[in-house]
Formats: structure tokens, sequence, C-alpha cells
């Protein structure tokens, strides 16, 4: 746990997986073919205002659908991989093109896909509800399960212990 | 807790943000765009019975969306502020207008861009599930989460102190 | 609880309210203004199964909307009363029309529109979460919510005290 | 227990219900009455991978619904069977087509229109919250709830039991 302390303050990126981290991984499937997602507000609240203090957030996800686009883009998030049957090939160009290093990344990832990225970031993360293999290998399970808030655990710790956190007496929206 | 009590009895408005207090946080994201929300019915019949009963009622929230609209319509709550970047100005706006101080005031948000507001308001108050900051500040913090009732539970008490919830068996619908 | 048992045997029609009882309470609501619910599949087994079985159901709603009426055509539920601002004069032509006794009526609600129907019931029931003067008065509380299968419950009881449920070992479908 | 280990190592096919299943029950209803499901991630995965590991995954359901066909199609589940009045003519023919043995085949549903297949199939198993029949015939109860994981584990069991599971570190997306 003191460990986990000290990695994170070096975190400059977030890298998330989707479904089952910013939902419970529930999808809607209409007679049209769309898929639909549904995301956590607070979740939404600290991805925006992490991306406004300076932080990288990127969203690299299995799947396809104009429901994570579009939910990425209301939050500024614009790092946003789709379709990514391999996810190690995504974040390592990242990365590069970001020069950064794997220890200044926090991943979180709930099941065998998000497995590669989560042996390489600095801080691996997950939901409550992760499968087996991904919690064996987490450094912080967060207590809450996907969709009602764990991405808002992992990016509010980070900014407290680095500062970058609200101070709500001084607020100005 | 007596405080509490005391304090709801000058109440003569209501002030609700929306995302976690009427909603449980979940946004669902289509295609096109359209963001949707989902009410409580338990929550929409106390607003509409208070604005019945003479109480104003005002929604402040930081989102855009015609579901939220919608949904006020449909409860007859025509004070109904969307878009709100910054809260306070809206606020005070709302309480001028109508001639109310801070103390006939009681106010309900789960996340930051509540607090002001709540620092402000007579009684502040949120959902079991609010952000830290705000659990904090709040004179009063529902047993239930945002979208299960907190909203009916707050309304359902003050009418209940002012004598102003029903009497079931006098009810004529 | 003997009282209720005995009750149960002389039911030969059920009177639901849709939002709370058949749902969770949540309502979404679209930017065309349609409102969609959401229907629990073991509850709708169980109404379809008694409409075969020769039982009466009927549903009575303060709502309208195409999602209700939609979903009630679908399980066969032709007595499909909605939009109802005042429930009793409902309730008591649907009891004329078919000659019917209040002692042979189970009715299951959730909030105070549906108070002055659970007053007339033989049988008065309600969800786990219903209003605190509807749990008052009902003469059985489900141990399932709202939208979890509060309506199967009563239903089953109903049916397997009067012999008219499954047999499963001889089940022709 | 033992019974239950032993018999998962002969199972080739897996046959599983829908509504309740591999959802919670909910059934979203459309003003043009179309019905909308609800699909969860991590089930999604696992049938994804034994279709891939050269499993036969079946889905027979008594509904009918482009959501389910849609959903079944994305997964790459070809055996789909909706609007199936009596499952059992459909289950046997499905073993005959492709030469199946009761023994080599696990059944998962919730309800009793299954009640004739989980008698048949060599392991049968449930939902948490299958019905009452249901449960008292299932040779397996998963602890997870219908929509939650129970189609995962059960297909994780048989394929970890058999070696085809994952091995996370030889892992080749």
């Amino acid at each position: 746990m003191i460990n986990y302390k000290e990695r994170l303050s070096s975190i400059r990126a977030f890298v998330f997986d989707f479904d089952g981290v910013m939902t419970n991984g529930d999808v809607w499937v209409y007679a049209d073919r769309q898929t639909v997602r549904c995301g956590n507000i607070k979740d939404g609240f600290a991805m925006q205002y992490a991306v406004k203090k300076g932080y990288l957030v990127a969203l690299i996800s299995g799947a396809t659908s104009a429901s994570i686009d579009n939910r990425m883009a209301m939050l500024g998030v614009s790092h946003c991989y789709t379709g990514c049957a391999d996810k190690l090939p995504v974040y390592e160009r990242f990365l590069q093109e970001h020069g950064l290093a794997d220890s200044q990344v926090l991943c979180m990832g709930d099941d065998l896909p998000d497995y590669p990225l989560l042996r390489r970031a600095g801080v691996a993360t997950c939901p409550a509800d992760a499968a087996t293999e991904i919690k064996a290998i987490a450094h912080y399970i967060s207590p809450l399960p996907g969709g009602r808030g764990c991405v808002r655990d992992v990016i509010e710790q980070t900014l407290r212990l680095q500062g970058a956190w609200f101070h709500p007496e001084a607020v100005v929206w």
C-alpha cells in the first residue's frame, strides 16, 4: 500500500478500458444494431478535470461503438482508441508519442484483454468486480465496481496526492 | 439533528442538482449524441406535489440535455436551469427573483459543482453516495443514494414537518 | 399471516400499479419526450400465466405511456387503464363489470395514489420499497422491491395456494 | 460438488436461456414496440472465447427480439433459437444435428420454460435468482444472479477444468 501511494506520485497519464470499468458491463443492444453504453457522472467529472489539469487521459477499448466515441468526446478525452483487438501496441504507441515511461502511467482494466497493459503500467488498478486474473496482478483494487465510481476513485487519489485536486473553498468554476 | 429539523421549518424552496441526485449518475449515450437520463417515480411524485402545494422547486444543473428538460416539464418544474458551468449566480438570481433568503432554501447536491450552493443554502443535503467534500458540509445526508428516493426523502420530511404532506385517509386525487 | 393466506384463497383478480411495482421506479426520458419503462421477465411470465389460467389481471396506472401499453399488450393484459389521476372509480368500474367483490381482488401498489385501492381490496400488498403510508396498511409486504419480482411473488403465492401453479414434471408448453 | 466437477469434464456444448440468465430480467419497451435487452460484457467475452476454442454455444429463448438476435450475432453465436414456446424439441434437434449426448451439454436457465432442458442436460445450472423449481433441480447454482456474470462463471469453470481457459502470461490477442 505504501508502495502504491509512492507509485501514484509519478503518474502523468491515465489509461482506461471502457466496458466494465466506466460501466458495470451492461451493453444495450437495439434493433438497428446500435450498442448503447451508460457512463457515470462522477467518473466523467473527474476525467474532465484531470484533462483540464494537464494530465493525459486515454481510452483503449476492444469495442467499437458511436456511444463510446460520443461519451469520450463529451468529456474532452481526445486519446480514444476503440476496436483494439490487441491493446499492447496501442498502449506502446501512446506512450511513445507522449514521451511517457511505464512508471508515469496508471492503468485500469477489468478483464483479460487488459492483462498485458496492467503488467506494464506503473500503477495497475481494477474495479472491485474485475476478473480473477486481473485482481491477481493489480497494485490497487478499488472498493467500487465498474460504472459506480472506480475511475473517479483512482483519479481523485492521484490528484489529491499530487496536490492537484480541488480546494473546495477556493473553487471558481 | 435538532438543528436540522428546526431549519426545515423555514423552507419555502427546493433547489436540486440533477445527475447523481435525481439519478444514480448513469447517463446513456446514443449514436446520435443524445444523452438520456432516468428519473425516479417516487422523487417525481414528491416534486409534483410540492409544486402543487405552492413550494418553489428549482433545478440547477451543469449538464444540457433534452432528457432533463423534458423530465422537468413533465413534473411541472418550471424553474429549470441547465448548462450552468457556474451555479452560484444562477442560485442567487433565483432567490432574488422570488424574494427568498438563504434560510428558506433547501439544496441537494452530490458533487463539487454544488459546493458553493450547499455552503449558502439554509439546509444543505446530499445523497448517501455524494462526494467526500459534499458530505463534509451537508446538514443532512440522506440514507438513500442518488436516483433511489433521496429527493422524495427531503421533500417528504419538509412537508410533513410543516403539516403539508398527505393525510392519506382524506385524499381526493 | 394466517389471515393473509386465508384471504388469498378467495382471489380471482389481480390489480397492479405500474411504476414502482412492475419497475424499480426508473423512467427513461428521451429527447422526443418518449418515456420508456423496463419490465421484469419473471413478473411478465407470471402475469401471462395467470391470464391463461382464467384469472383477471388489471393495470391501473396514473401514468400515460406507449411503453406501458405495449408491455401490457405483449403480456396479454387487456384490462389496462392508464392516465388515471383518480384510481378508485376505475377500480370500482372494473369490479362491477366483472361481478367481483373486493374480497376477490388482490391489489399491489407502492405509493399514495394506490392508497384508496389498497384500503378496499381483499388483499392489499406492496413491494419492499413502498411508501411509508402504503406499508402501514398492506396485509403483505413482499420481500422483493419493485421491478425485481414482487408481482411474480404474489401471483405465484396465490396460484400455488389455489393449486393452479405449475406442476413442473407435467409441463406441456 | 465432486459430481458436478466430474460432469463438467464431459461438456462440449453450452445451451443458454436469454432473459434472466444473460440479463437480470429487465426488458425495455419502446413506443415502436421494440424490446431492448442489455447484455453483460464479461458474459459476452466468455461466450466469444468458448466459440473460438471450438465449443458449441447455443441460445434457446422463448422471446423474439431483434435485440437478442443482434447480441448473439455480435458474439458469434450462430445457434440462436428464439420464439421457442416449447424448448425441448429445439434442444433435441440441436443435440441430434451435432451428434451430442445429454452428458456433453451444460444448460443454464432461470425459469419454468427451462425446466425440461435442465432435466435432460448433463450439467444443469442456474443463476442465483432463478425460480424455486429451477434451483431445486440444478446441479450448480451460480453465486451470481442473471446478467451479472453467471454465464461467464459456468463457461470459465468448464474451460479451466478442461485446460482451455487463458494462460494470461501467454496471451496473444
